[in-house]
Formats: C-alpha cells, sequence, structure tokens
C-alpha cells in the first residue's frame, strides 16, 4: 500500500485558547493530505473538479492521542484505504516525529457538478490501481 | 435523553469552492452546540477552564447526509450519550427544517491544566445526573 | 446613519494560543454583520448572488483596540459609509458591554459571475436610499 | 530592505463559494508569512511566546488586487517596514508567479504575559538591527 507523505507546520490560527492545535485543524490538514496525495498520483484535484468531477465527503473521523502546538512541524502519511464503484476511502496518520498524533479517516463519493453520485472517472481509477 | 437544540445561519466563510459548507466547518458547529449545551445545563464551559479543568477531545466523527448551503438556518440537536469516570460523549444531529444533514458524535476526556486526565469533576456529574 | 446592530459569541475555534480572539477572526465577524445588515435592509445576500452579482472586497481593515475572549457576547455595529457608482463601504464597530474592542472598514465591489465590475443593482441602491 | 519570501498553496477550506480564497484567509497567510520570517532572522516565534513575550496586532489591513483560487502556488513578500520603541510592523506583497494579488499591512505591540505593552526584547532589536 503506497503511502503518501507530507509535511506542514501548524499555523498560529490552527491553535486555540488549549494552547494546542483545534480539533478541528485536523480535518484540515487531511484535506491538504488529500491534495497532495492526488498530485503525487498524477492527477490534481482541482482539474478533477474544471472537469466537472468533484469528491463529496461523506464520513470524516479523527482518533487524538496527542496534542500538537504552534510551529510543530508534523507529518501526514496517507493511504487509499478503500476503491469502491464511485467512492474512495483514505486512512491518515499524523505524526510529529516517531510519534503518532492523531488517526483518521474520511470517505468521498464521486460527484457530478450537481451533486449527483457517478462512477469513478476512469482516468483516476486507472492511476489508482498502478500504485 | 435532553435534547439539546442550537440554531445558526452558515457564514460565508464556511462555505467553500463547491459551494456548500465545509466539511469541517461541523466540527465547529459541534462545539458551539456543546458550548450552549453546557450553558442550558447551567454550567459555562469558560468557566470550568477557568476552574483549571479542560475537556481534551478523544474522538470526533461526522456523517454526512445532505449538504448545507450559504445563510441556511440550521438547527443542532446534541445529547450526552455515555458518561463515564473521566469522559464525556455527545452525539449530535444537524437538521435543516426536518431534513437531517448530519450526524455526528465526539468524545472528550476531562484533564487539569497539565492535560493530564482527572475524574469528571463533582459539580458537572451533579448537573448531569438531573437532566 | 443607520446603525445595524448583530451580536454573537465568541467561538472557542476563534481563539488561539495567546487565549484571546485571532485578529482574523474580526474579518469574519464583519462578513456576518454584513449579511445581516442586507437581511435587515430588506435584501437577502445569498439571493443577490442567485441573481448574478457578487460583490468582491476590493479593502479591508481593522484596528484592535482591547482583547475578546472565549464565549464573550460581543455586538457588532455597522454603517454603510460610502456609497459609488459601483462599489459599497462599510464601517464596523465591535463592542463587549459598552468597551469598544475594535474598528473596521471594508470596501466591495459589485461585479457580474465573471468578476467583471457593474453597476449596483438598481434594487439595492433603491434599498440605502431609503435608509 | 530585506524581503522574505514563502509560497504556500492555496487551501479547499480557504475558498468560498465565490470559488476564489477567502478575504480573511490573506490574514492567516500573513501570519504564517510572519513566522517564517522571524524564523529566518533566527528566532522562532514560538521561543519568544515561550519566555514570556507576545505580539498584539494592533492593526491589519489588505488590498486586494485579483483573486486566487485553490491549489494556486502563492508568494508572500514580507518586509519589516517600522520599528519603534515597541512595535513593529510588516508589509506584504502576495504574489502569483509576476502578478501582483494583493498588499497588506500589520503593526503588532510587544506585550509582557498580562498584555501589558513593553520595550521590545533586546534580542529582537540586535537581529533586526543586523538586517
Amino acid at each position: 500500500m503506497k503511502v503518501f507523505k507530507f509535511s506542514l507546520r501548524v499555523r498560529y490560527t490552527e491553535t486555540d485558547q488549549m494552547q494546542v492545535a483545534y480539533y478541528g485543524s485536523y480535518f484540515v490538514w487531511f484535506e491538504v493530505a488529500r491534495t497532495e496525495a492526488f498530485r503525487e498520483l498524477g492527477l490534481e484535484y482541482s482539474k478533477l473538479e474544471e472537469e466537472g468531477f468533484c469528491l463529496m465527503v461523506v464520513q470524516a473521523n479523527c482518533q487524538y492521542e496527542a496534542p500538537c502546538k504552534y510551529d510543530d512541524l508534523i507529518a501526514i502519511h496517507t493511504t487509499i484505504s478503500e476503491v469502491k464503484n464511485s467512492s474512495l476511502s483514505f486512512d491518515y496518520q499524523v505524526y510529529k516525529d516517531a510519534k503518532l498524533l492523531a488517526t483518521g479517516k474520511t470517505t468521498h463519493v464521486f460527484c457530478n457538478k450537481k451533486g449527483k453520485p457517478v462512477r469513478m472517472p476512469h482516468k483516476i481509477r486507472g492511476l489508482i490501481n498502478k500504485i
């Protein structure tokens, strides 16, 4: 299973008064990690939307193991964990150095511009099959 | 089971280029709903933090049933679904009128200022038992 | 000059590790205050966009006088401070009780769907003239 | 005048239903650019806060020249434009390739942990003087 890796720094705005990253920030990082996984796969997600498709999220979760702080350099490891006719699931692991901070999962359905579910575009299936 | 109800309007900043609310926005709304549930319970969460406690999130998830849009007036129905020695879980249902848009759940551990888990403060247990 | 007033509570996500509201949050509140000012004026901004117009921001500023905290109930006083052929400016004052926390200003140009500047829609000019 | 340069990609969450970056996102990018300017100056802003100082923002503004979109790679050019006894101002220019998208300015006062203004820490003045 290919692991897509992307690093980012925790932004000041992503912290809250508990002085750690806000729990909602992780879902933003998952989104950034997906964008970068698509790019590494050879497909820009922005292009996908220009072609009339979108990936509507149907489920998202996160387990928080340890907090992270402003300016921490964290790594997000992303895998495509499930491929169905019209949906994709991603698993995420968030690390600071070797320490696991959080794990997450999101599931997305391919939709057309009207928000109706459609089969996964051929091009994407091809790229995923090559992983 | 007492249902705490709170309504809010989807903000422009909470939308994304798919022209619906961003998936991470729901976790912000869950947080707002928790704050208001605590207030209705007779306890301001801000006071709880002033007294040296905090509620560290350990798990969060959301299932998305239907999208919502800018300026939609949505209602969040919150219940306290699990009470343990040092943790609380909340269930959420997001509605637009009678239509269910999303369901979610978060679990939180009571911690002291150093982030160490502690037993649920007596006062809170008392208020929850009275529901 | 009509003053549109709207109150909101500072959300947890809007705080940062300085334990006050993040400086960028004020621009979100200005946006919420504009939406509510339009509604009070008799015009839903969402409808305006459905009719093919949008208000593109060209300038935004904020002066910060005193910080605010999580769960503070703040009031935003909004006035339409400048009306030109194709642009509008709003002035904002943010209060906690009688205390002024911040002042701000934003300027917006009416655009069509392609982002080209257009004259202010007739209907809006009419509503503004009646203030 | 030293120009600190930092690049980032527009995140999906930073867009809004106008399908361009939300106006408040620019202030987040300014904050990221400041963090990176401090790092390049030889000083981590997170360390500064650990030592009991903070930089409270007193003024922020942005002029928007042209919109940017999801996944655009933008560069933020930051200069320290004003140095006073207890305050610092930063100027920002946001570019996509050679095209200027926005300019901005923020002013910050050095404060102690209680939020009282203090003189700029010696170490910082030294680093700034060396630019």
